[in-house]
């Protein structure tokens, strides 16, 4: 195993009928600024809850952040923080609100330009406003963990940063008020946990034995709850299984201690600022195809995944590599999530543009092993058409 | 799913040659009392590394502190803490050690007499000391949660208390540090966090699916670590793995969201407070007896835990959970950890005396169901003779 550091202060508050904990959760004498994405929250009643959850506070709203959460927008938000004088920041809704509301509770009080936040990654963020957050999307992880994806649309430019300071403070994880989103919304949801925890776990063997069957464990959950979550929308149980799977499967855990890939993230972001494809379907068309081409650099790994998650045991070692992926892909479609570059309609045009965004970008060296070179990310993306 | 709430702010720095990082981990003016057992620690080279991490930081010392820590030690700890006017503890140990600190760090400045603590159950605590924990002994968990157990040598009660307020700050957790333990600590640090995990796992299903892989997969891990741990001892992995497992088996995680048994400990102290029996030994004697007496109640968690941790899927279903209670057992043996009362020349007296004293301490309506009574606690006691 390798040395690491761990170290997660967010506190989950899960269950049903737990948006009313926000009267405690919430300093009594803050300036809130509750933010969120579309008008769902709003006619679903969750905006309501919320703001007769936090009573007599001084409570303001910036609606409309929008999935791959902007720079332009956010900073709409930080000018009405500054001019309202605001100090408490309500991210309500799912990951692109979160992540957005990382960025504002950064970018508030920053030094300089805070596009420099996303141009260090976050190496210069030296404190944020505190904030919490109300889930209403199982899908990223953002409301247990530090980091955020910023768009920045004027340059088709899409970034990560990293800072302890925007773990939440808390996070409030409902359930049941997943039952309203569509299908479309889940089904990305259960992709894009899968795939976060595909790249924590799907590297090379490092000997760590809780991590992988942590992994694991996530995998085989998701596996067994996904199509139920679309076919029963209303089962408790299901939703808050993939509620705190997604959870999980990125807050710091079962990354801790072993090699990590990422670079089924990274092509994808491109795909999706270069073709505003939803950020799980990117990654359902790059994770197959790149398991694929690096069978050799993952093989230990690849036999491990098909025997203990998919229970393939027969066959030659690429017999049951292939088994795996194919059984990946498959369960991907299953759930309504396209894996081909050709079901979006790109063909070589796009995979050029796309590989020459990625060296635009730097991203020149993806990968556990840094070897997914731009050629490499090439013939990847050629295995996806 | 039940509602539940997750906090953990404890930050864990993991791997070899980490011990140096208390330079930064502790605050740089921190009058610092270091807290540890036996001779050990001095031996072995931890309190030196320790100390020379520490650098031009006050420092004192207090050892001494028991396995099965006593009040009555402890608070001469408190007492030296208040006459040299120290703000920051640091264990230096296992799972006593640290639970010790815990105590103390709530007793220093505590209104009233501190055992008050230990019979609220820490209900009344309003704060305590900062403190880290360096930890040498895998097992239980103490590193990564807020709970300890003491025991008042003068009336043989052993009494737990729960906080959040003694979260420690930080934990390193050098696995290299547990090469020279003795094969009896190994032993019950493997013994130990199995049952945890037991205690937390094997109730009844109420659709905690991410709780319940991560719950086998510790028990798997356990399995599969714990003979190798006593066969070679220096194997770096097998202690890493041991190590995390340890924490990961009573962090609040797999606990969270499920129903929790832990009969099967309360017992166990009972029989450690009487008779001086090895905590983790108590638990080999008590759990699979009890397993056997609640096999109804328990039925549909231990056909799973027979089939996912034991692989065992043939015979009819008392066949299968007899096989898994054999093999949970035979596992304890196997490490050289006894099951039996008679192996530790116990029969009917002490029997009736544990039974008295779980009265005498209100130790009535245990278990998941609070079915376990001491009518059903004797029954549990008289199947392990």
């Amino acid at each position: 195993m390798q040395n690491f550091e761990f170290y997660n202060p967010t506190k989950i508050v899960f269950g049903t009928e737990t948006i009313s904990r926000l009267a405690e959760l919430v300093p009594s004498d803050a300036r809130v600024l509750i933010l969120y994405g579309g008008s769902s929250a709003q006619k679903n009643g969750t905006l309501d809850e919320v703001k007769s959850a936090l009573g007599a506070r001084t409570v303001r709203e910036f609606g409309g952040i929008e999935p791959n959460p902007t720079y332009e927008t956010l900073m709409r938000a930080v000018e009405q923080i500054r001019s309202e004088k605001l100090d408490f920041l309500l991210a309500v809704g799912g990951g692109s609100v979160i992540d957005g509301t990382k960025f504002v509770a950064t970018a508030v009080n920053f030094n300089g330009d805070p596009w420099e936040i996303l141009l260090t990654h976050g190496q210069n963020v030296e404190g944020a406003l505190p904030f919490g957050s109300v889930l209403t999307l199982p899908a990223t992880g953002s409301e247990m963990n530090c980091g955020a994806v910023i768009t920045r649309s004027e340059t088709q430019t899409k970034l990560a940063f990293l800072s302890p300071h925007v773990f939440p403070r808390f996070s409030v994880l409902d359930p049941s008020k997943t039952y309203t989103l569509p299908r479309r919304q889940i089904a990305n949801g259960v992709v894009d946990a899968f795939v976060h925890t595909v790249e924590q776990y799907l590297t090379y063997p490092v000997g760590g034995m809780v991590q992988d069957r942590f992994a694991e464990g996530l995998l085989q959950t998701l596996i067994e709850i996904g199509p139920k979550a679309l076919e029963t929308p209303e089962d408790a149980d299901v939703r808050a299984n993939l509620m705190w799977v997604a959870t999980m499967a990125l807050n710091g855990l079962i990354g801790a201690g072993v090699p990590q890939d990422w670079a089924t993230h990274m092509i994808g972001h491109e795909l999706t600022a270069a073709h505003g494809i939803d950020h799980a379907r990117t990654l359902a068309i790059v994770l197959p195809s790149l398991l694929n081409v690096q069978r050799e650099q993952k093989r230990d790994k690849l036999l491990q995944y098909a025997a203990r998650v998919w229970q393939i045991d027969s066959g030659t070692e690429d017999q049951r590599i292939d088994e795996a992926i194919r059984r990946t892909a498959q369960f991907f479609e299953s759930l309504g999530v396209k894996t081909r570059l050709a079901d979006y309609e790109l063909g070589t045009e796009a995979i050029d543009n796309i590989v020459a965004q990625l060296e635009v970008h730097g991203m020149t060296k993806l990968g556990e092993h840094k070897d997914i070179t731009p050629a490499v990310s090439r013939t990847i993306l050629e295995g996806a058409r």
